[in-house]
């Protein structure tokens, strides 16, 4: 039998899987507990000039293939026209086969702008017309696409300086959309080499007037602005690491490597993960005494492309999944938190598939009983963002733990057109049950699997952040 | 198609599957040649109060799975009533959907017990006093449930300083169900850093009548003890590594190693690598000149949890995956033995899916042809005893080696009722057979195929051990 | 549905996947831009005595399979007869069930000499006369089974200091088949700790009447090579490598070793890590100044076996996949030379397929649109070259990369009766495609897929090659 593409039952291959996702999965609400979407963006509601800067401005996977099939810079981070770039992305869609791009590009055409047709140079001009006009009309405002998608709550990624100004506090007025929350992402107070480090340290101080010559005092410092993230409603931090540092270390030489680097002195590699063996601990202390739940997104090898990161700086396409040792020194940061019972609801998340197993088990050595799901195996991301991705990242959690426990897929996208990934996962995670109800590999009981499917979908994130 | 849950044909996806699966693999005899079964037990015969001591306490599976749900350590490992912790478990296998604990919990009720029913809350009470009632017959003592699932011949692990008193002395009468062999597990004298060492070498010292005061000696009375496990039918080494030592050491180094040991003082890292690289070469010796089969199983991260560990100890639910580099310390530990014509038949385990591939071609540095699948690369282990780990192990196998002369399944198993996960394996290489000569990717050749079947689930393990 | 062994439709499981074969893949030439073959057999239109010496001479995969299921070492290396060896390697087939050895000697036998037969003891005495006759014929000759095959162009595996006698010149006549091309593999000016290292420099000097006391004159020595190559048509490099060196170093630094090396010292690791990061960035250098593309072969571990490879040497059957960390130092590497936008076209390949994703990846890192696929993650290379492994390959490539500009399969074999090998590769690739189509993961239009995948399978590589 011979299906369309991207019809009704896009990815749905058996009436089982079908009925699950339709029955127990399609109207969830999102939550969509980890973005680097625009705060401002949301707030003032904005409308986008055209689809070309709704969706390809900022959009590293598309620049990425757009470069791969030798499209010149220009059309992606260069000064091309709107109409250009679309133009040079409608060219390049047709060569995406088999890229999760191909499977987002049109659904995200179809589920927002109704457009059936496939991206190609014969329909560009129809299309770029047909979402710039509805792009327009008050209904795809940024709220309105939220809405339009059905998101009941999102979490943002912002710096401890951030002002959150476009956040609403506890209380008071959401979005229209729904729920805005920040999430504390502490990078800068994080990698002790940077150049920057030190200004860093002074606008911290200078917003939380605490004198910071100690690390002590950053500590102090960075609990007054945790506050402050708790007064607009916060309850995730977030990490992005190479691997997470575990080293020995005593407090006298933090606090000395912490004076070197105030001091603008170079700090070593040595020195470097030291200090940052202390502060994921303290850091992670904190979330826990927060009721927190803490993310390790871990792997990621970050601005390769020298030329490039000297010409268009970080996160433009330019990063690749690195091969790092992660098993033990996650291990023991873990272990140290949960010896003295400050472990905060933690999620892991691996961009190397070959990490799956040992993240997939590494969360059964903390999971204590205490809460469901206390630890968890994070969703496919970044480049694991595709259906493979999510398949084996549901496979080995299912197979080393338990997947009825998991709190689910987040878009972790910087675009207000990528929420269709929610769609996907739940089309994806609707079609593994049901493939093994048919085969007899799990019982015919569609109440229960759509119990386990919406827990995973909705009602486990909801529970596990408790909003 | 829809098929029934666990039904006859469970995990069998094809006629052709059926046939090789129930002509060829399912009456034949279990050699179950590594597990952690209690010999006492087999030996008295022992017969279970009821199904949470057969079936819960010990399983860490179970417990990991409980965890992780909110089950509270009181049900797992804490001071719970039977009845409630069985409760407790039948209330978590619902969330276990697509865990391997979900098919083996209803398998062994199915071939165990006869229960069809699956376990839940509402069915938790009649199953457990259908299950009660049956393990007060004698059909279901400890040799009756081995004799059930047509047990041949198993390998228990022992310790050297064992005294393997419920073990039968060659040609003595084997326990009622078949035969019962010990294995050489030396841990204790690998592990030199451990603090308990030097008090190991003195029951070493008082057991073999050797006075152990250098390296050598230490040799000469574990080749006392392995003596003695000869005289019990032994045939079989193990060892649980994180990776194999393969250090460079002089014989001067390693003996003054050992004499720092001996008198307590603290092994360094480095120290205890030289140590480990010297015994591993020594041991390898022995089980070649014995013509023993040595196994290892390498990469398991343990005892992660350290507050539990200290609560609990070992061995209770804190491991997981670890990710060491093995293939250049293995291949240099395997080539040194070879070397001399010294290498034994060799079993590897990984614990790390990653390292399949690894250690599917490791296998073929050292098959020199002098044995049919000399070196074997084992079964899918612990957290890859699953259908997706097993059939990756298979795969692997297969893409780079022959799995014709593979030796098949083993349980690894603390419990008496693990056994149908034989049948498990059994099915699955049925199954991957069958959809292959379907696909027309093998011949269709039901008798070749179901020799080779037979070969790996039972007749090659004969051999190679030669039981 | 059960299909027959090795039919016109093998490993195609739709209509639509072998509308993609026959109508888009199956005709076109086969350009084999990687091989050892041997340049003399070619140029002199060998004919082999018997099929022994065209399959089973240097074959080390065939070997391999022998030695795992206990066949002895003289029937492989050995002094017995070719006969003799046939035979066993008759014995041996029906053990090879699911390892591609099955697919590609059933596969091999059909193409190239028309036996339909399965080759066991049974059928050994009948098709090696039938081989073995058809052999003699000028159309069996080294030519013509190229011709046989459609090879259109392939590129040779070369040392700097070979002849080339047997390559035509620029201009010249080429062998009857086709094309043969050169290809630059330096590896005795890398392995700077081989004990023959400085003899090696010596010849080189004398072969390019370079005065070779200096690092900068070994350089000015391999251009001349490389000049000579490319006056025999040479366009691609190639490296094979544990992993790619990309230390820190200072010119004076390697000069330094470079002399210690000269005069017949012993270098360090260390050192030698540092020539070979100098050498090959300097070496990438000149090839993206003569245009070429280069290779790297990644993560091989050589020569385990130390007994063996003391009797037989390398390249017998004693390798196995490695397990290093690949992405930090490829990273390095690559994003040194595009620095100064002097990377050549490169094509990586992994043998631990655990590394697909890193590799599939990091071309991410520098495909800049300069030109359309410039980074290439190579084909499923020795012991990935089968169904799963690139399966795998293809995957990786599609879900983080374009696989529309992969240049797809080469053979990397030193026997002429491998070439089959693009059929079983072009037949993969179709199959994933027509499967997604069937399942509606892609839209159903044959005639832009099968561009795609002639792409993939000839118009690509000719474009990247530029021949």
């Amino acid at each position: 039998m011979k299906r369309s593409f991207l019809d009704d039952n896009f990815l749905l291959h058996s009436e089982t899987a079908e009925r699950l996702y339709f029955d127990y999965a399609k109207d969830l609400p999102i939550i969509d507990y980890h973005n680097h979407l625009s705060p401002q963006k949301i707030r003032t509601d904005d409308q986008f000039e055209n689809i070309t800067q709704a969706w390809l401005y900022g959009d590293h996977y598309k620049w990425k293939a757009m470069r791969a099939s030798g499209v010149d810079e220009s059309y992606c981070t260069g000064d091309r026209s709107d109409v250009e770039k679309f133009e040079k992305w409608a060219e390049t869609v047709p060569y995406t086969l088999r890229n999760p791009l191909y499977h987002w590009t049109h659904l995200e055409l179809k589920r927002y702008f109704g457009v059936d047709e496939l991206l190609s140079p014969a329909t560009a001009a129809s299309i770029y017309r047909t979402c710039n006009e509805q792009l327009q009309t008050k209904d795809n405002s940024v709220n309105g696409l939220l809405q339009k998608m059905n998101v009941e709550l999102l979490c943002t990624t912002d710096d401890p300086l951030d002002s959150l100004e476009y956040h609403s506090s506890v209380g008071e007025e959401q979005p229209k959309f729904g729920t805005m929350l920040p999430a504390f992402r502490p990078d800068k107070f994080i990698f002790i080499q940077h150049q920057q480090f030190s200004d860093y340290l002074t606008k911290l101080g200078e917003l939380t007037d605490v004198e910071i010559n100690s690390y002590d005092q950053l500590l102090k410092a960075l609990e007054v602005r945790a506050a402050f993230f708790v007064s607009k409603g916060c309850k995730v931090s977030d990490h992005g690491l190479e691997y997470v540092c575990a080293d020995t270390f005593t407090t006298q030489e933090v606090a000395e490597i912490f004076q070197k680097a105030l001091s603008g002195k170079v700090i070593s590699p040595d020195e470097a993960s030291k200090y940052m063996s202390s502060i994921l601990l303290d850091l992670g202390k904190m979330y826990h005494q927060l009721g927190w739940v803490q993310q390790f997104h871990l792997g990621a090898q970050r601005n390769n492309n020298i030329r490039m990161m000297r010409t268009l700086g970080p996160d433009t396409g330019w990063d690749s999944i690195g091969d790092w040792s992660q098993a033990r020194s996650l291990s023991t940061y873990l272990a140290k938190l949960d010896e003295e019972n400050r472990l905060a609801k933690t999620v892991i998340y691996n961009i190397n598939p070959s990490d799956n197993e040992v993240m997939a088990t590494m969360i059964g050595n903390f999971n204590d009983g205490s809460v469901k799901g206390k630890l968890q195996f994070g969703s496919g991301w970044w480049f694991l963002d595709q259906k493979d991705g999510m398949e084996k990242q549901i496979n080995a959690l299912s197979n080393m733990g338990l997947v009825s426990c998991f709190i689910g897929m987040l878009t972790d996208s910087r675009s207000f057109l990528s929420f269709p990934r929610h769609e996907y996962f739940r089309r994806i995670l609707c079609n593994i049950f049901g493939a093994e109800i048919d085969k007899g590999e799990l019982p015919n009981d569609l109440e229960w699997t759509g119990k386990i499917v919406s827990d995973i979908c909705y009602h486990n994130v909801k529970a596990y952040l408790q909003v």
